[in-house]
């Protein structure tokens, strides 16, 4: 549960929140020379903000704990990440829209290529196209034995997620997928007593839809893995009393957006801009957005500085889009750093602007990167306070205690 | 157990983190004018590190709590100090390198001096040399009681250690010592139920060894206090797959360390210098090297705040010898605050430098003292925090979630 103290104190006088999340934003210099992406970035827009309102930095797990998207967002939405953990099977499968509920059991999958021994010589059937698989993973959606309904949906090229509903299951299975080739792929077995039954229906299930895809010219198997339930995460009207809205491209974020009961919207258009109009296009339907800037994690993992520097000034540029809609409090942070430098997440605090122009208190920092957030006003503060800091710059929670 | 979330992210990748404690390295200026020992020190290497690294401050224990060396070493190694509890006897035991196991029962003693009605005349045993001691001690040594296997070693002049060792023992013993003279000393007595037979067993080998020393001409007596057992702390190895050595002159830091099993180096010299090239000598045998500077604290203690000052300087000037080894990752802190100004350890906050060349984020400040590290990209943190930024900086630990 966030914060339980929270509960209490909640009023919901209708502001509205956006918290603005460039994934992996945060970068290094390694030299006094050098610089981020973020402090490379031209931002004009960022800067008025954050010398209006008040910067810090996040740890977003634990000092010197590098964390996984996952993780990541949780905190950022108020779950200490050490105690809800999603595991990648429940992620994928919300990602997609194929809905997990507590007790159901999804798990991910690839097509996979058998040789006629039944050892896998492709595991991921020789990158099959989007096409292709498509009616190959319609097939196993077709799939049924008794005693579990099952369901499958294609994620993208060839890989899926397959969610098993029943009476009495439980996720804990190992991956079918053995990690290499030459071997043939893994039986489920429980991992724990109570995975018994679990583990025969899915290996029955796994059994039939071998057989269905038994004639496929090259998707003939597949492998499983993260095997996982929904986390029964309570949602955000139920933990804050806000009707959220998740604005995201990556399916990831859709899912774990989902798993906290925030409504997905579809997009406009896309980048920044379009991000920013399907806030325009819904903002009377919603108090809290969650917007979600992929580009800045993937150019920081792909090691190219410029191009996370321009993804930053791309965003900053669109930001008045946002403005526009006179926010009672804006957000703009990372979930994580992702340094160009290091081609990976990384454990740095992570930069944090907080703009609310009715409750906040200006600092004397007057730009947005990395230094001046580590100087700002909040100072240092684990991102799993930044929905209680929202919450209050909008008004939303009254008085602890007489 | 150092943080648990940390193990199963460990990576044993052969990089080498160094650990230079300048004991009691904080210090206070009371008026704007003034200087602590760190400021006045001229530190070139030190402000090169800090203009390259990323500073902060750390709180050793928790805000106002002046720790002892033990709780803030501990803190400093990453295990929480308020859960960790090292009893004095048995750090004294291991500072002499007396091996203590869970289940000993170690303690400190003074030889002491009683008139003929058996009251304490000196506490000291008028400070009886190291020769004159040794074989008084060894006397002790050689005294045996059925049921238990008793060992004796001096520590310095008048003052030794004891390890007793049996089956069903436990250390809840109250001191022997009164703390003041004219009186006899106290018995030992159980302050709980299951030290009822340690207490037995202790009293008789107290009246066999007293009989021992009856014809003693100044060193007559003893008493004991600290009674204590291993803290049965997790290893280095266990903890963090680190090979860590210790290099410190002085036994309660050897103490500490061997508890958490570290190897303990002989010293190639004296000094920092003499420290330095003892990790030179053995740089290729660990990959954690704790090194440990003692008379930062003895000269605050002494309110020396020009002495405390040099000593730093010649930290400073030696620290060449350890950047020609080319650690990953260099930490330069203190395990606290010992300003000269009030001659004792305190709780202030107390400089923090990591200096990773890889992968540190350099912040703007630009020199070592307590002003910049207040004001550095850490910010302010606990001191147990301290292993887990070695580790992240190291990049000794994987990804937290997917």
């Amino acid at each position: 549960m966030p914060y339980s103290y929270l509960k209490p104190l909640l009023d919901d006088n209708g502001s509205k929140i956006v918290l603005l999340v460039l994934d992996g934003l945060g970068g290094i210099a390694t030299s006094p020379e050098g610089k981020s992406a973020l402090e490379m970035a031209n931002t004009p827009n960022l800067d008025r903000l954050a010398k209006e309102g008040t910067l810090g930095q996040t740890i977003p797990i634990r000092y010197g704990i590098t964390p996984g998207s996952g993780p990541a967002h949780l905190a950022l939405f108020g779950y200490e990440p050490l105690d809800y953990v999603i595991g990648r099977g429940a992620l994928s499968a919300s990602g997609v829209n194929l809905p997990v509920k507590v007790g159901d059991i999804a798990a991910r999958g690839n097509l996979c290529t058998l040789d006629q021994d039944g050892n896998v010589r492709d595991r991921r059937a020789g990158r099959i196209s989007q096409e292709d698989a498509a009616p190959v993973i319609e097939k196993l959606n077709q799939v049924q034995i008794p005693g579990a309904k099952v369901e499958v949906r294609q994620v993208k090229e060839y890989r899926f997620v397959i969610v098993m509903r029943g009476e009495g299951l439980a996720p804990s299975l190992n991956d079918t997928d053995p990690q290499e080739e030459g071997v043939p792929p893994l039986k489920v077995e429980a991992q724990k007593p109570e995975a018994k039954k679990s583990a025969e229906l899915m290996q029955n299930w796994i059994a039939e839809a071998y057989k269905t895809l038994a004639d496929q010219p090259i998707a003939n198997g597949f492998l499983l893995r993260g095997f996982a339930t929904d986390p029964g995460l309570p949602s955000y009207e139920d933990a804050y009393q806000l009707q959220a809205a998740c604005i995201a491209e990556y399916p990831m974020y859709k899912g774990v957006s989902r798993l906290v009961g925030m409504d997905v919207l579809d997009l406009v258009g896309a980048g920044a801009e379009g991000e920013f109009k399907t806030a325009e296009k819904h903002w009377d339907e919603h108090d809290f957005f969650f917007i979600h800037i992929k580009k800045t994690d993937s150019y920081g993992e792909d090691g190219n500085l410029e191009a996370k520097s321009k993804v930053i000034e791309e965003v900053d540029k669109a930001l008045p889009i946002l403005l526009d809609l006179k926010p009672d409090v804006l957000m703009v942070t990372g979930d994580h750093s992702t340094p160009a430098l290091l081609k990976s997440h990384s454990w740095h605090p992570v930069p944090f602007l907080i703009w609310a122009p009715e409750t906040h208190r200006t600092d004397w920092e007057t730009a947005f990167n990395e230094k001046n957030c580590a100087r700002g006003g909040l100072g240092t503060f684990p991102a799993v306070e930044t929905m209680s800091l929202a919450l209050a710059h909008a008004k939303r929670l009254q008085k602890f205690g007489a």
